[in-house]
């Protein structure tokens, strides 16, 4: 069948101007822009449900956040939406101490942001931090391939930078957990200095990554994923679940978008999935060269997201927040996580990349018994006994395949990034992993559904 | 459905014992064992032709080798099956003068096979080649995971390894280029110097890949696609051509494996195709985390092979072998590639990762100008006017997104690796790219899928 004769021959079960694959905020809200712009929408969703990476449900009687749950103040794409939408923000519980485990074991209890190190391990976080700041004022998060040490920056591991920043390998190490554990979710050899910089500059700046009362500020009452169910709902019938796309034909006429269940005909395609996936979608005419190549190098980090409950928020009567930090601990992160009216007290803490791939080789008592263990360093034996205990597994969703989010292999954000949002004839591409603010985050979704919109209106009109 | 259900419900065109997925090298020669040991065996290939990424045709009156071609001494296993066979070998030209051009753009002919470089450097380049080989012997090609420096290896990239053993930048260039642009078509600073061992251990040692009069040794007359034809030859119809494989369904009772043209059930699967390609199907139930994973990891590199063919093999009057080195030059590697009993003269050019960007990004006729004006640096204006010229595109091939094979990212083939080749239930992997002796190249297709078909074999029996 040559490329022209594509959509003409093929019989659609719908008809739109747009169709958008993926039902996560960045979809829905490239769905949402289009259709106050006039246009008709069909939104075809791989699961039964809409959200993405964001997912509220109930475990054993305790509402979960599986997902990305976090607004912080620079989110302005989400806060507007929030607002507009009615739906209320509460902050993240936050007083009384935090808990620190450095590379000795030694846990120490301490206050504010800065860890509690050696003076001299002190002073060169601080200067770590300052020069990770400067460079993402410098690169910003808009085009970071397109700034002069791109190439120099994207070809050299963030560990092995630090490593050449600093002989003391526990400020290496902790600013190091900023980004790689607590972020990328991969380890700080496996991305480059440049995908760290894109990182901090989406997010304002490296420091606002070390302060969690900045990234970590406040939550969505009811749940993120009713952000999605508040657009969706919206949408109304204009979004299909549990409809797989498996194949995008185009050609001069327009695109023939196949699915498990419905045929649609339309202008164009918004393809607004993670990217490691685009490529299980049958492209016909395939796509170009650089795309071939480009969605080879992205990935998605792993992180374990384990949500323990207690009868009562303990660590609160102990004075302590339930903030803590571990470089050499099995658990790198616990938060309070205590659901909004809740008497009941939930911590949430994070297993990441090659410990996350070593407990999940364990028996799942094991790992809970590891996982729980690790926590008790921080927080004493009353972590041991929750009542309810919940482990993210994304890694093995079929329409996921890992946490949080995708980034670049080392090179391949300076190589490659600058095609990275480019249309390819009628298919436009919008995912949280190619945002640049709020990049890996729901505002970063929004804010790239938002823009292939745009895009495509234009291109409509 | 359950997955207890799945090909119980499932009613299929055809039943076998075991469906190989991919006609390449690896799925024909798993089929083949399988079909001698008595076992009724479906192949089904998306393309519609045989061979994979060897692929030999004619263009402008020349038959070229788009893909694999070339035969070395230690590759026992595709020696001994073109003796089998019946398929003659010739060598590769050879007589006369080499070409150089380095760092500082002189051009200089030299014989043997060691660079004209300053003594110092080709002092440098000996010592990084003996440090090589005794990592090669010392990791071995079978299990460099295993190996007890196997993470630090495969942490650090190939550069920045090569310039922590050495301050002369063009010995590091040099022996970098034996790696990185001429086996694995991606930039040092991309793969880990654990990846770089295992390239060098599959071919016996690093001085192999070195010496081009072993590793590009001998060729097939007729093709090296012929090794293909012959085997799927032999299998008659259990082959089926342009039919591409969606679905891979599996249970306790067996498989299902859907494609656009049949539906087969049987006890097992051969997946054997490039793994960047293993997430172009769905698999009912899902794969798991771990492949999910490793699967995002692997990504093939970039290489233009660019054929030239002339009235007559001119350099070979002027006394040059045509083969043809430059660690500055966009084209990187020329070789004699003349066609066994062709009275014309054919040369074959490399242009690699990003230098294969830059000139993709170019108009067909400035690509071509600027390749042949690069191999008139080494041979002469006479090549400036071929009668025939070629590039390969395999980046633009749906089935194979790039060449010559796949690669693990920084840290991938410690983290994975162990993983690579482990069944997923009745689903077994084969491919030149997951084979040890032989890694990347014909021959170690050939060895993966004999080892599957072993694999299959005993669980079948």
């Amino acid at each position: 069948m040559s490329p022209t004769e594509v959509t003409a021959d093929v019989s659609a079960d719908l008809r739109a101007d747009v169709v958008v694959v993926g039902a996560g905020p960045a979809g829905l809200n490239a769905a949402r822009h289009l259709t106050r712009a006039g246009r008709d929408v069909v939104v075809l969703e791989a699961r039964d449900r809409v959200g993405g990476r964001t997912h509220t449900e109930e475990h054993d009687g305790v509402t979960l956040e599986i997902g990305g749950q976090w607004v912080s103040p620079d989110q302005t794409e989400l806060l507007g939406l929030l607002d507009e939408i009615g739906l209320q923000t509460y902050p993240r519980y936050r007083e009384g101490g935090s808990v620190f485990i450095g590379a000795d074991g030694v846990r120490t209890q301490y206050e504010g942001t800065t860890f509690p190190v050696a003076d001299s391990t002190a002073k060169e976080i601080t200067r770590l931090t300052e020069l990770m700041d400067d460079l993402a004022a410098s690169v910003g998060a808009s085009e970071p391939w397109a700034h002069p040490r791109a190439r120099e920056l994207d070809t050299i591991s963030f560990q092995d930078w630090l490593r050449r920043q600093s002989d003391d390998e526990e400020a290496v190490t902790a600013v190091a957990l900023f980004i790689a554990g607590a972020m990328l979710t991969k380890p700080a050899h496996a991305f480059s200095t440049l995908q760290a910089v894109l990182m901090a500059a989406s997010a304002g700046s490296f420091t606002n990554l070390t302060d969690e009362c900045f990234i970590l500020d406040r939550r969505v009452v009811g749940g993120m994923q009713s952000v999605s169910q508040h657009l969706a709902a919206e949408l109304g019938d204009r979004v299909h679940l549990a409809t797989p796309v498996r194949t995008i034909r185009q050609d001069e006429d327009g695109v023939v978008v196949e699915s498990d269940r419905v045929t649609v005909r339309a202008q164009r395609v918004v393809v607004a999935v993670p990217p490691p996936l685009f490529s299980r979608i049958s492209y016909d005419p395939p796509l170009p060269r650089r795309q071939h190549q480009m969605h080879q190098h992205l990935s998605m980090g792993l992180v374990i997201k384990v949500h323990a409950t207690y009868a009562t928020p303990f660590w609160r009567e102990a004075g302590l927040s339930g903030t803590c930090f571990g470089t050499s601990t099995l658990v790198q992160e616990v938060y309070d996580n205590t659901i909004h009216g809740d008497d009941r007290g939930t911590l949430v803490a994070f297993v990441s990349d090659e410990k996350a791939d070593a407990v999940f080789a364990l028996p799942e008592a094991e790992r809970r018994a590891a996982i729980l263990a690790s926590i008790a360093q921080f927080l004493g034996d009353q972590a041991l006994e929750p009542v309810a205990y919940y482990e993210s597994d994304w890694g093995s969703e079929e329409w996921t395949r890992g946490a949080y989010a995708a980034s670049f292999d080392l090179g391949g954000l300076a190589r490659y990034g600058a095609d990275q949002r480019t249309p390819v004839g009628r298919i436009h591409w919008a995912c949280s992993d190619l945002a640049a603010e709020g990049y890996q985050h729901v505002d970063g979704a929004l804010r790239s559904g938002r823009a292939a919109a745009a895009d495509v209106a234009e291109l409509l009109a």
